[in-house]
C-alpha cells in the first residue's frame, strides 16, 4: 500500500459514507431505470432513460478509476469482482448502442443487458455480504445438483410407471381430458406433486377409480416431497455451515495477519533485549483516529482491558485483540438526573411527584395499560361508523399520549430515547404519527366533508400497529421478538439476493411474455374474462380472474414472483403462459422453481435456523467476559 | 433383580423373540379392527369385533401380569407405562360393557374408547424409540407454544388490519361473495395463507383493486409463512437436538452403570493386592451367553481388543467397554474359492473361463448393461401393443438373467448373496419375480384370450422397477441412497408415530363426520355432482370432485389424513366438512394442521436433517480404530 498523505487522503474519501450513499444511490437509480422502460409502469421517452443510465454507467466509471488509484494496480486486475464490473459496464454501453441504433430506424431491438444490471451490485466493494451468500450457493451446487439428478431419476420412474399403471385405463380428469396418458404431461404433473401445488386433484382420477391406486400417490409424496425435500435442505444446510465456517476462518486469519502488521509498524522496544510494546500513547491515538466515536472512558477501559498488569504498554498479544475489542458494544449509561430534578428539584422531588414516580414505575401501571390496548383493539374491530366508536378514538390517543409523557416525566429522556430503546420509539412515533393523521382527517372531514381514503388507511394501519406493543410486556414474547430483530440485518443481505434474482427473472420474463396476458380494469370489457387473449378462455388461469399477474411491467412481475415463490397454484400460472406462447414456456417456470424454491428458500431457512441456534447456544467470548469484569471492578 | 433360575427362565422368556412377535401381532390385530367396526370397510357383526378385541385385552393383560413377575414389584408400579396400559385396558372394558348393552337395547352409542388404542403401542416395554419420539415433542411443547402464540397474535393483528382495510371498500371475491368483511372468516383465510394453500386466490380481488395492496400480503407471507414457520422449524430442530443428546446422555451412563455391576460378579482378584480382573474364560462364557452368534475367530478378535497387552484378564475399563464392542459390526468375509472351482479346477481355471471373469469384472461390462437399461427404459416407454415390443420384453428379461447367472459363474455364491449386498438381492428377486409374472401372463392369454390386469400392473411395475438399478452404478448416487437406506430404520419409527396420530384423528373424524359426504361410484347418479348432501352444492368441494375424500371409513380417513398433512387444499376440504356439520368443524382440521403440519412433519425434517449431518461427519470410534488395526495385524 502507498502510504503518502495523498493517497491515504484518497481512501479515507474512496471509504467516506457520503460516497458509498451516492454509489448505492446511482444502483438503485440503474435498477429502477425498470420502472420508466418499455414494458413500463410509467413510460418515459427511451432518450430521458438512455440519458440516466449513460449517467449512472459515468458513476459506476469514476468509482471504479477511484478504487483503481486507491489499491496497488496487480491487485486490482487479479480481482474477479473488477473485471465483472469493467465487462458489465462494457456490455451495457455496447447493449445501448446497437438498441439506440435498432429503435432510430425502426427495428424491434432487446435491451439484454438489463439482466446484467444486478451484477454491479455484487460486485461493488461494499456487497461483501451478498458475495458470500453467492459463493455458498456457488459451493453448494455440485452436491444439490447430485441430489437434483437422483430426484429427477425417481421422478422420471415414477412418471413412467403411473403412464404404465393409469395410462390405459381410459380415466378422464375433471375437466372430461385424458388422464395421465402423455408421458411428457404425467412428469410436469408429477414435479407439480412434489411442489404439493395440485395435490389432492392430480391423484383424484385414480383414487376415485380403485383405493388402491392411492398407494402409488402416497408413495410417491412419502419419497419425493418429504425425503429428497428434506435431503435438499440438508444439503443446503450442511454446506452453508461448511463455508461459512471456513469463511469466517478466513476473516480471522487475515485480521490476525493486518493487526500483526500494524503492531509491527507501531512497535518500540523498551529495554535493550525487552520484548517489543506498544507505548499507551501510541494505541491511544491508533484508537482515536479509528473510532473518534468512543469515549475516553470507554478508551481508558478498553485499554485497562488489555493492559491488565498495569505496565504502560501491551505485547503483540494484546494488541491483535484491539479489533475485537473495538467490536464489543459497550452502552454507556450514564445516571444522569432528570432535567427536571435540576430545574426545579423543590417540586420534583416532592411527595405527590415521587408518589407519580413510584406509580409509573409500577408493574400495575404496564398492566393497566396492556388492559387499555386490548380494550382499544376489540373498540377498533367494532364499526367505526358508529358516532360512540368514533370518538373513543380521541380518549384512546389521549391515554397513550399520557402515558408516554408520564414516562418522560419519570425516565430521564436521553435514557428514554437511547438507541437501544426499541419500543420506545415505536411506542413514540406511532402516537405522535396516528394523533397527527387523525387530526388531519378530522379537519379534512368537518371542513369539506370529503375524507380521504388513504389518509384513512394510515390511521387504521397506525391504530393497529399501536396494539403491537402488549408483546412487550410478555417477557417470554420480548426474548423471541429480540432474536428477530437481531438476525434483521442478516435478513436484509438475504433481502437483496433475492432482489438480485428476481431482477434477472422479471427482465427475461418480460420480454418473453409481455403483453401476452392483458388485465382490464372496467369490470364490464368482455375481454376481462380472458385476458385480453382468446386463447385463454376456459383455462384455469382465466377462470381464477389471474390476468393481473402478468409480466407487463415491472411491479407485476415482481409479484407474480413472488405468488411463484410461494409455489401454491404455480402450475396454473405456468400453464396460462405455456397456453399463450408455448409449451416450453414451462421451462422458465420450472428453471425459477428449482433455483429460487429449492435452493435460495433452502439457504433462508438454513440460515434463521443457524441464525436461532447460536442465539439459543450463545457463549460470551473471553474478551467478553474480561471487560465485563473490569467494569465491574469500576 | 431376582437371580433364582426360575426368574432368569421367565425373564427369557418375555424376551423371547416369539413372544414379542406375538405381543405385536396382537396389537396389530387391535388396531385393524377398525377395519371391521361401524363405519367399516368389510362390515361384521359386532358379536365378533367384539369377541376378537376381548382377546387382544386378555393377551395384553397376559403380557402385563408377565411383566410384573419378572421385574421388582415397587418398579412396576412406579412405571408410567404400565400404569397406562392398565388404564387403558379398564376403560376400554367399561366401553365395550356399555356400548354393548346400548346397542342391546337399540340405543345409539359411540366406541370412544378406540381412540386409546395406539396408547398400547406406544406403552409396550419395545417401544421405547415411540416413547422417545413422544417425549421429545412433550419437551419442545413450551416453546412451540410460546411461539405460536405471538404467531397467532401476529395472525390476529393482521387480520384486523385487513378487516379496516379492505372491509369496507365493497370488493367481492370470485364467487361474488363479500371480500373480508367477517373478522372471523378474515382470521381463517389468512391462517389458510400461512399455510399457502390459497397463496394467490385469496389476494387476487385485492390485488386487482390496487396493487397497493398486494403489499401487506407480500409483508403478511414474509413474517408468517416464512419468518415464523423458520421459526417453528428452528425450535422443534433444537429441542430435538437438546433431549436426543440428554437422553443419549442417560443411556451412556445406565449402561456404563450396569456394566460396572456385571464386573462386580464376575471380578476376582488374581495376585494379594493386584487390581480386581476378570479372566479369559469367564469373559468368553459371559460372550458366549450374550451372544450365541458370533464365531470363534470374531470372539477371540475381540479379546485381544480388549486384551491388549496379552495378560489373559482384562480390567474394568477394558470390560465395561464390551457392550460397544458387541455393536461394532464385523464383517467376516471368508475368501472361499467358487464351489465350481472345487468341483472342477481343469475347466474353471482353463483359459476361456478365466476370460469370462475377467469380461465380467471389467469396467466396460457395467457400462453395456448400463446402456442395456437404458434402452429397456424406452422400449418400456413404447407401446406394449405392438408385438414387436412386447417380445422385446423376453429379450432382456433373458439379457438380465444371463447377467445374474454370469456374476454368480464369477463370484462365490454366498458372498453374492451376503446380507450386505442389497442390490444384488434386489435384483435377484426383481428379475426373477418378473419373469415368473411374465410367464403366467403369456400363459393365460395364450391359454384364454383373457389379460387379467393386475397381473399386467405386476408385470409393468416390476418392469420399471428394474430400471432403478441404474442408480448403482453411479459412486455418487450410491453414496446418498445408502444414506437413505441407513435412515430407514429410524423413518420405522416415525411412521409407528405418525400412524398413532392418524389413528387418533381418524377415529375422532368417523365419529364426527362419517356418511355426510358420499361416492358414488355409478358416474350417472345424480347425487354424484354434490357428494350426496345437498348442502354441498355449488361449493367447491363438489366441483372439485372431492366426495371420495370422506371419512366413512378407516382406509379413506387415513388418506384424507395423508392430504390434510400434505396441506395443500386442505381448506376446500375442512369448509366442505363444515358446510356439511358446523363452522366450528374447522377447529378439528385447524387442530391436525397444528399437530401434524407444524410440529411433527418438523420434527420429521429435523430428525432427516440430523441423521445426514451425522452421516456427514461421521467420525470413527476410538474402539473401532483399534479393533481394524487389530484385524490389519492378523
Amino acid at each position: 500500500f502507498d502510504t503518502s498523505p495523498q493517497a491515504v487522503r484518497l481512501y479515507l474519501l474512496y471509504n467516506h459514507w457520503l460516497s458509498k450513499v451516492l454509489l448505492y444511490f446511482f444502483i438503485l437509480l440503474d435498477l429502477s431505470l425498470a420502472i420508466f422502460e418499455e414494458p413500463a409502469v410509467f413510460s418515459l421517452p427511451i432518450w430521458a432513460t438512455m440519458l440516466v443510465e449513460l449517467l449512472c454507467l459515468l458513476a459506476f466509471t469514476i468509482r471504479l478509476v477511484h478504487y483503481a488509484k486507491v489499491i496497488p494496480r496487480d491487485k486490482f486486475w487479479k480481482d474477479p469482482k473488477n473485471i465483472c464490473i469493467i465487462v458489465t459496464l462494457m456490455l451495457t454501453l455496447v447493449d445501448m448502442i446497437i438498441y439506440g441504433a435498432l429503435k432510430a430506424t425502426n427495428c424491434y431491438g432487446v435491451r439484454w443487458s438489463r439482466v446484467l444490471r444486478p451484477l454491479l451490485l455484487i460486485n461493488v466493494t461494499e456487497g461483501r455480504q451478498l458475495r458470500r451468500a453467492f459463493r455458498s450457493i456457488r459451493n453448494a451446487l455440485p452436491q444439490i445438483f447430485y441430489v437434483f439428478l437422483l430426484f429427477m431419476f425417481s421422478v422420471l420412474i415414477f412418471s413412467l410407471m403411473a403412464l404404465k399403471l393409469l395410462g390405459k385405463r381410459g380415466l378422464k380428469t375433471i375437466d372430461g381430458a385424458p388422464y395421465f396418458t402423455n408421458y411428457l404431461e404425467i412428469v410436469f404433473d408429477l414435479y407439480v406433486l412434489v411442489t404439493t401445488a395440485n395435490s389432492p386433484d392430480v391423484m383424484m382420477p385414480a383414487y376415485n377409480a380403485s383405493f388402491v391406486f392411492a398407494i402409488f400417490f402416497i408413495v410417491y409424496i412419502l419419497i419425493n416431497t418429504y425425503i429428497f425435500m428434506s435431503v435438499f435442505l440438508a444439503v443446503v444446510y450442511n454446506n452453508y455451515k461448511k463455508y461459512l465456517k471456513e469463511e469466517v476462518r478466513q476473516l480471522v486469519r487475515a485480521k490476525r495477519h493486518k493487526m500483526a502488521r500494524a503492531f509491527a509498524v507501531l512497535q518500540e522496544q523498551r529495554e535493550e533485549g525487552g520484548e517489543l510494546v506498544v507505548t499507551q500513547a501510541n494505541w491511544n491515538q491508533v484508537v482515536r483516529l479509528v473510532r473518534p466515536d468512543i469515549s475516553n472512558a470507554h478508551r481508558e477501559l478498553l485499554w485497562s482491558v488489555s493492559d491488565d498488569k498495569n505496565q504502560g504498554s501491551i505485547g503483540k498479544v494484546a494488541f491483535v485483540q484491539l479489533a475485537d475489542l473495538l467490536n464489543i458494544e459497550v452502552i454507556t449509561l450514564k445516571s444522569r438526573p432528570h432535567p427536571l430534578h435540576s430545574l426545579c428539584p423543590a417540586f420534583y422531588l416532592s411527595a405527590p411527584s415521587r408518589l407519580l414516580c413510584r406509580i409509573v414505575q409500577h408493574r400495575a401501571f404496564v398492566i393497566v395499560y396492556d388492559l387499555i390496548i386490548l380494550v382499544n383493539a376489540v373498540f377498533i374491530g367494532l364499526d367505526e361508523e358508529n358516532p360512540m366508536i368514533a370518538n373513543s378514538e380521541w380518549v384512546f390517543l389521549a391515554l397513550y399520549l399520557l402515558e408516554i409523557l408520564l414516562k418522560l416525566y419519570v425516565f430521564e429522556p436521553r435514557a428514554f430515547f437511547s438507541r437501544h430503546s426499541f419500543w420506545n420509539w415505536f411506542d413514540t412515533i406511532i402516537v405522535i404519527s396516528a394523533l397527527i393523521a387523525t387530526i388531519v382527517n378530522s379537519a379534512m372531514k368537518s371542513s369539506g366533508g370529503y375524507t380521504s381514503r388513504q389518509i384513512l388507511d394510515i390511521v387504521f394501519i397506525l391504530r393497529v400497529l399501536r396494539l403491537i406493543r402488549v408483546v412487550d410486556s410478555i417477557q417470554r414474547f420480548r426474548a423471541i421478538i429480540n432474536t428477530l430483530i437481531r438476525i434483521g440485518p442478516m435478513i436484509l443481505t438475504f433481502g437483496q439476493l433475492i432482489i438480485v434474482v428476481y431482477y434477472v427473472f422479471a427482465m427475461l420474463g418480460m420480454e418473453l411474455f409481455k403483453g401476452k396476458v392483458k388485465f382490464f380494469e372496467d369490470p364490464n370489457d368482455p375481454a376481462k374474462a380472458y385476458c385480453g387473449n382468446p386463447l385463454l378462455k376456459d383455462t384455469a388461469f382465466a377462470q381464477l380472474n389471474y390476468c393481473k399477474n402478468n409480466f407487463n411491467n415491472v411491479v407485476s412481475s415482481f409479484i407474480l414472483l413472488l405468488e411463484l415463490t410461494v409455489v401454491n397454484q404455480w402450475h396454473v400460472l405456468s400453464s396460462g403462459f405455456a397456453t399463450v406462447t408455448h409449451i416450453s414456456a414451462r421451462i422458465f417456470f420450472v428453471l425459477f422453481h428449482i433455483l429460487v424454491v429449492i435452493v435460495i428458500i433452502n439457504i433462508f431457512v438454513a440460515f434463521v435456523l443457524e441464525a436461532f441456534f447460536v442465539e439459543y447456544s450463545v457463549d460470551k467470548s473471553d474478551l467478553q467476559t474480561s471487560l465485563e469484569r473490569k467494569i465491574e471492578e469500576l
